[in-house]
C-alpha cells in the first residue's frame, strides 16, 4: 500500500505543479476535482459518480454503538445542509443502502493513543461502502465522504473513487488557551466540529494561567471562585465537552500549568506560592514571578488531591502539567527555598524544577496518568514515560527522542504568531533535526499540535486565528509526507474554509461584524473602503505586537481594533504578490496580469479619500489612518510604475529612489499593521528601474 | 406631547429631505446621527454624550422582577458585544449607576392587549435614566438605548437625548407560517430577538396547514404523529418559546386554521373531514378541497377537547382559528352536509362557514379566549368580540370596523410577496378606506401584522424573507403616522439590519452560504460573478412564482435555486435606479454619477464571461444562465447609451428601438428572476434618444 500512496500523491503533485489549480484524479474520463483536506494516503479514481437525491440512505452494519448512530445522524444533517436536499431514504435491506458503513469492532471506552483510525471507502455510481476496523475510522471516512460531495452539471454527486486512508501521525492536536481570555463552551464546541472535519484527534485544553483558573474544583473551590472572575467551566460542562469530543474521535487533554504561569492559583491559595501573598489575578501579559513552592510538602499534598480530582474528571490517559517559562525569581528570593536546595544538593533552579517534576510525575502516575509537559520538563532524571511537547524547536524535539522520550512538535505551529498557512505547512515533525534520527528514535515522535495562545484572541475573533490555517497543519499531521504542494494546499484550504463557515465556525463571519463596529453606521462606499484596507493588512508577526505597544494592554483591553479584526493571513495580499510575480516573470508582457494589477492599484490609490469620513467619525477607524494613506501611496507608486513597464521604458535611478522611499515608508508597521502588498510594489519598482528592462528583482 | 411629537418628527423629515442621508437632531452643537428604528414619538436632542467604558453600570429601582434582571443581563451582553468592552461596573449606590432603570409597577402575568408600553429616557453626559410604568416599557427603552450606542472620534457613546415614547398601535405582530415548511425552534427564537429590537409585541404562530400539523397534542396524538412527518414542536418547546417571548415583551398567538387548510388534521382523524379518507399530508401548494365537517356534532366534541388543551398550552387571551380560503367542494359533494344545510336553512357555503364559526366561537369563548380569524370569518351573525385579520384589503378592514368588529391589517404586509420595504412602509392601517372612519370605528383598528408564508421559505432563507423589511412595518406600527420618509427609512433600515446580523439573525449570512452551494468550489472571480448577478436580481413578485413554474414544486423540493438565495429586495438594484435618476435629473451632466454608472455597467458587461465556468460545472448556476447573459447585454446597452449622453449626442430612433428590444428582452423574467436594473437602463436609452437631449423619460 505504501507504493500506491507515493504513486498517487506524486501524481497529484505533478498535476498540481502543472497547469491546474486543483488536485485532479488521473483515472476518470475527465479530470475531477478532489477537494479533500487532509488528502488521503491512497486515492484511485473510478468512473462515473454517485448521484445524491432524497432517497440517499445510510445504514450501519457489523459493530455498532450509539456514537455511530449519532455520527450517521450528523452525516445526514450535513449532507442535507450541503445539498439542500431533505433525506427521506430508508433502505429496506440494510446492506443495500446507498451508503453502507461497516465497522469491525469497538474502539476503547476511553480513546487511546495509537488506536486504529484507518478506513477504506469505495464509491461507484451504484453506491458507497465505507469500511473501518473501529468507529474512529468510520467517523473519519464519513468526513471524507462529505468533502467529496460536489455539484455537477446535473445534480449533487460523489465521484467514483477508491480510498484507503490512515494517518501518518497518531497525535494530531489543537491546543486552545482558554485562560488568558476565557473561551466559552459554544466556541470550544464549534472548534471541535472543525477539528473533526480535518481529522484532528486531540483537543489540548490550556486551563490555568496567571490570568485565570478556568475549571471548577470541588476540592479546592477557591481556585475557580477567586481565580477566574467568574469565568470558568463547571465540571458538568467539562464532561459535556469530553463527550462531544469523543463523539468526534477527539481526545481531551487537560493542561494545568505548573510551577510557573500560576498566579491565578495563588489568589485563593497564597500558601502554595514561593513568596507571601496576597495575590491578585494577573491582568497583564508576559512571564511573571509567581511560582509554586516545590520545597513545601503541603504543595504535594495539595497537588495529590487536586490532580486526583482532575484525573477523575478528565478520562484521557495523558495529563499535561505545563512546566514552561519559570523565571525563578521567587525561588531565588526565598531563603527557605535556598536552604532546601542547599540541603538537598539541588544546584540551580533548573534542577529544582526537575525535582518538582519528579515529585509531580509520581503523583500524576499514582492517579493513573502519563505526564506530558513543555520542553522545560525534559531532564534525564525523569522517567522515560513522560512526553515532551516542544515549543522551543525541532532540535529540542529530536534531542528528547534521542534521550528516549516521546515527543510532540508545536514549534512552528503557534497559530497566534501570524504565520502564513504555507509556512506552517512546510513545518514537518520529521524535518530538520528529526530527519537524522534512527527509526526507533523517530517512532517516539508521536505527531504534534497547533497552539492557539490567547493574549490577542477572544471568543469573537479566535476562530479566525485558528481557521483555516489549522487545516494545513492538520494535513501535515495526517497526510503522507510527500503531500506538500502549497498551490494545491491553498486551493483546498479555501474550499475547506467555506465548508467550516457553513458548519458554523465564525472565522469568516466575524470579520464583517468587527469591521461594522469599527465603521459604525456608514455608507456602502465608506464601509467598502474600510474593507479594502482591512483586506490587505495583517497584524505584525511573531512577538512584534508586544514589542510595539504604545499603551500596555491588559486582559480587559477590548480586542476591537483593526489589528484584532483583520485575518492573520491576507488572501488579497497573497494574491497581489502572486500576480506581481507572474507579471514580472512574463517580462511584463502579460496583459491580463497587468490589467488586474492596475485595477487593484487604482482602487487602492483612491481608497484613502473614501476612508477619510470614517477617520473623522470613529476612533477605531482613526487609528489605522496612516496605513490607509500608505495604501493609497503605494497605489500611486504602483500605477506610475506600471506606466513605465507598459511603455517598456527604463526608469531612472532618481525616480527609483524616490518611489522606494515611499514604499519603504509604507512597509514600516503602523498601529501594529503590516501593509502586505508593499514589498510587491517594491518588486515592480525594481523591475521598472532594472538595467535590462523588466526583470525580477534580485 | 402630541405637539412635540409632530414637531420633532417633522424636523427629522425636513432635515432628511434636505441634503443629509440620515436623521439628525436639531439641538446639539453639531448634527448627531440618530439611528433609531422605530423612531420614537418624541425626541429632544441634548448637549454632549454619555461615554461608555468598562465601568458602565446598570441598576433597577422601583418595581423589579426576574424578567427585568434578565433583560438587564441581555442589555449588558449586547452592549458588550456592540462595543467589545467587558462591563465590570457595579455601582455601590443603586441610584448612582450609569444607567438607572426605574419601573413603577408590574405588568400583567399574561401580557394583555393594550398594556402600557411607554417609557421615557433621559441621557446626559453624566448618566442615563430610563423610566417606565411597566417592565414592557422598560424593555422597549433598553432597546432604544442599545440603538443609540454609537462610535465617536474618542470612544463609544450614547448621545445626550430626551425621549418620550409610546406605540401608535397596541398590536404589532409578525406571523410565521411554521406549517408549510417547518421552522425550527432556534429560528423562531432568533426572530423573536429581532422582533424585540423593533418593538413588535405579537408573534402569531401559524401552526397547522394542509402540509403539516406542528404541535404535539396529548389529547389527539395522531394530529402530530401522523400529520407532521415528525416535524412538530413538543409542548415543552412551545412553553419555552412562550417564556422566551414574554421575556421580550411579546405575546404568542397560536393559529389553528379551520375549516379549510386542514388536510394534515385528517391524516390521523379522517372522520373529521367532509369526505371519506384516507388522507395524506399534502405535498403541493395551493388551495385544496379538504375541509372539516361543520355538520357533524363529533367535530365540535373534538374541537372542544382540542381547543381546551391548546387554550391551556397558549396563555394568550386571543386564539386564532384561521378561516381563510375554503373552496367548499367537499361540502358541495357531501349529501349529508347538503341535507343539513337544507334542514337548517343554511343557504350557501359562506353561511355554513358562519354557522361553523359561531359554534367555534362558543368553544373558544368557553375556554376563556377571544377568537380571531381571517377576513372570511366576518359575518354579522357573529358576536362583536371576535377580531378580524385582514389579508384581503384595507376596505375589508374598514368594513369590519364599521360593523363593530376589531381588526388588524395584514394586507400589504405579506413579506413573502417580495415587495420593497418602501412599498410595505407606505401601507398604513389608517390609510385608504380607514381614513373615512369615525373616531370610535378607528379605535377598533388595533394595528397589524406582517405575514411570512413559507411556500418558498425554509429554515435556511426565512430570516432573509422577513428581515430587514419587517423593521419598516414595525416602524409603521410603532412610530407617529407622520414618520414616513423612505430615504430616512432606508438609511436606518440598513443600520438595524447590521445590528440584527450581529445579534445572530441569518438574513445576511445565509446569502454567501447559499451562493457557495450554487457555485461549488470556485475561483474568487467565478464566485464574484455569481454574486454580482445575484445582487441585481429579485424573485418575481406577488404570486408570479406559482404562475411560472415549469416543474410543479412540492414541499420536498429543495429551496436551493438562485431565486431562493437572492434577497427579495435588491439593494444594488435600488441603488442603480437612484443613480440613474440622479444622473438624468442633472441633465446628464453629473460626472460622479456617470462614473459610478459606467463602473457598474462595465462590471455587468463582462460578468457573463466570468460566470460561464460555473454554468459548465453546476446545475444550479446553469439555471440562471440566460439572466446572466441579459445582465451583460444591458451592460453593453448602458455603456453605449452613456457614450451618447456624455457626448451630448441625440440617438436615432432606429438605434433606440434596437437597444430597447434588448432591454425589453432582459426585462422579461427568466427562471423566476427579475433583472432589476433593466428598467433603469431603459430610462437611459429614452434619455439618449429624447428630442430635447438628456431629459427624464415620460
Amino acid at each position: 500500500m505504501a507504493a500506491i500512496q507515493v504513486q498517487v500523491t506524486r501524481a497529484l503533485s505533478i498535476l498540481v505543479l502543472g497547469s491546474l489549480l486543483y488536485p485532479v484524479l488521473a483515472g476518470g474520463q475527465q479530470p475531477q476535482i478532489l477537494n479533500l483536506m487532509p488528502l488521503p494516503s491512497s486515492v484511485q479514481a473510478g468512473t462515473g459518480a454517485l448521484r445524491i437525491d432524497s432517497l440517499f440512505s445510510v445504514e450501519l452494519t457489523g459493530y455498532t454503538e450509539p456514537r455511530l448512530d449519532r455520527a450517521v445522524e450528523r452525516f445526514r444533517t450535513q449532507l442535507s445542509r450541503e445539498t439542500g436536499i431533505s433525506l427521506s431514504g430508508k433502505s429496506s435491506d440494510r446492506t443495500k443502502a446507498t451508503l453502507v458503513i461497516h465497522t469491525d469492532h469497538s474502539s476503547k471506552p476511553v480513546q487511546q493513543l495509537g488506536e486504529d483510525e484507518s478506513y477504506e471507502l469505495e464509491v461507484t455510481n451504484a453506491g458507497a461502502k465505507l469500511t473501518a476496523p473501529t468507529p474512529l475510522g468510520a467517523m473519519h471516512g464519513m468526513q471524507t465522504l462529505l468533502q467529496l460531495v460536489s455539484i455537477s452539471p446535473d445534480s449533487f454527486t460523489i465521484p467514483a473513487v477508491s480510498i484507503k486512508d490512515n494517518p501518518r501521525f497518531i497525535w494530531r492536536g489543537l491546543m486552545i488557551d482558554a485562560s488568558r481570555h476565557f473561551i466559552p463552551i459554544d466556541v470550544i464546541k464549534r472548534n471541535l466540529d472543525g477539528m473533526e472535519v480535518v481529522k484532528m484527534n486531540v483537543f489540548h485544553w490550556h486551563l490555568s494561567e496567571n490570568q485565570g483558573f478556568r475549571v471548577e474544583s470541588k476540592k479546592f473551590p477557591k481556585l475557580h471562585e477567586m481565580g477566574s472572575d467568574g469565568l470558568f467551566y463547571t465540571q458538568d460542562e467539562i464532561r459535556d465537552v469530553i463527550a462531544y469530543a469523543r463523539d468526534r474521535g477527539i481526545r481531551v487533554l487537560p493542561e494545568f500549568d505548573l510551577p510557573g504561569h500560576s498566579t491565578a492559583w495563588f489568589v485563593g491559595y497564597p500558601e502554595l506560592a514561593s513568596a507571601p501573598g496576597p495575590y491578585e489575578i494577573e491582568r497583564h501579559w508576559g512571564v511573571f514571578d509567581p511560582a509554586i513552592d516545590p520545597t513545601n510538602e503541603n504543595t504535594y499534598k495539595f497537588l495529590d488531591q487536586f490532580i486526583g480530582e482532575m484525573a477523575r474528571l478528565f478520562p484521557d490517559q495523558f495529563f499535561h502539567v505545563g512546566g514552561d517559562e519559570v523565571n525563578g525569581k521567587q525561588w531565588d528570593a526565598n531563603p527557605k527555598i535556598q536552604e532546601f536546595m542547599h540541603a538537598h544538593g539541588i544546584k540551580d533552579n533548573k534542577a529544582l524544577q526537575a525535582y518538582f517534576n519528579k515529585r509531580l510525575q509520581a503523583i500524576v502516575s499514582k492517579h493513573g496518568k502519563s505526564m506530558i509537559g513543555w520542553d522545560e520538563v525534559l531532564d534525564p532524571s525523569l522517567p522515560k514515560d513522560i512526553t515532551i511537547q516542544s515549543w522551543r524547536g525541532a532540535a529540542s524535539l529530536a534531542d528528547a527522542a534521542r534521550q528516549g522520550y516521546r515527543g510532540l512538535l508545536s514549534n512552528g505551529w503557534y497559530l497566534d504568531l501570524g504565520w502564513s498557512a504555507a509556512r506552517h505547512y512546510a513545518v514537518d515533525p520529521m524535518g530538520e533535526s528529526a530527519s537524522t534520527l534512527s527509526g526507533e528514535e523517530k517512532s517516539r515522535i508521536l505527531g504534534g499540535e497547533a497552539c492557539m495562545w490567547t493574549e490577542y484572541a477572544d471568543a469573537e475573533n479566535i476562530d479566525s486565528r485558528i481557521w483555516p490555517r489549522n487545516a494545513a497543519i492538520a494535513e501535515r499531521l495526517w497526510s503522507p509526507q510527500e503531500v506538500r504542494d502549497p498551490v494545491s494546499m491553498y486551493w483546498r484550504l479555501e474550499v475547506i474554509s467555506e465548508r467550516l463557515d457553513r458548519l458554523g465556525l465564525m472565522h469568516k463571519a466575524y470579520y464583517r461584524q468587527m469591521l461594522q463596529r469599527i465603521a459604525g453606521p456608514s455608507t456602502p462606499e465608506e464601509f467598502a473602503a474600510l474593507r479594502t484596507l482591512g483586506d490587505v493588512v495583517e497584524p505584525v508577526k511573531d512577538y512584534k505586537r508586544e514589542e510595539t505597544v504604545t499603551v500596555e494592554p491588559t486582559s480587559a483591553t477590548p480586542l476591537i481594533r483593526l489589528v484584532d479584526a483583520v485575518a492573520l493571513e491576507s488572501d488579497a495580499g497573497r494574491n497581489f504578490g502572486e500576480l506581481t510575480d507572474k507579471y514580472i516573470a512574463s517580462g511584463c508582457h502579460d496583459a491580463a496580469s497587468e490589467g488586474e494589477l492596475r485595477a487593484r492599484l487604482t482602487r487602492w490609490q483612491g481608497n484613502d479619500a473614501r476612508f477619510q469620513p470614517l477617520v473623522q467619525k470613529s476612533f477605531l477607524a482613526k487609528e489605522p489612518a496612516a496605513t490607509s494613506q500608505d495604501l493609497s501611496a503605494i497605489g500611486t507608486v504602483g500605477l506610475a510604475t506600471l506606466a513605465y513597464l507598459a511603455r517598456g521604458q527604463h526608469a531612472s535611478a532618481d525616480w527609483k529612489s524616490e518611489q522606494m522611499a515611499i514604499v519603504q515608508h509604507a512597509e514600516a508597521p503602523k498601529s501594529q499593521l503590516l501593509l502586505i502588498p508593499a514589498p510587491s510594489v517594491a518588486k515592480l519598482v525594481e523591475a521598472a528601474a532594472s538595467e535590462n528592462g523588466c526583470s525580477p528583482a534580485k
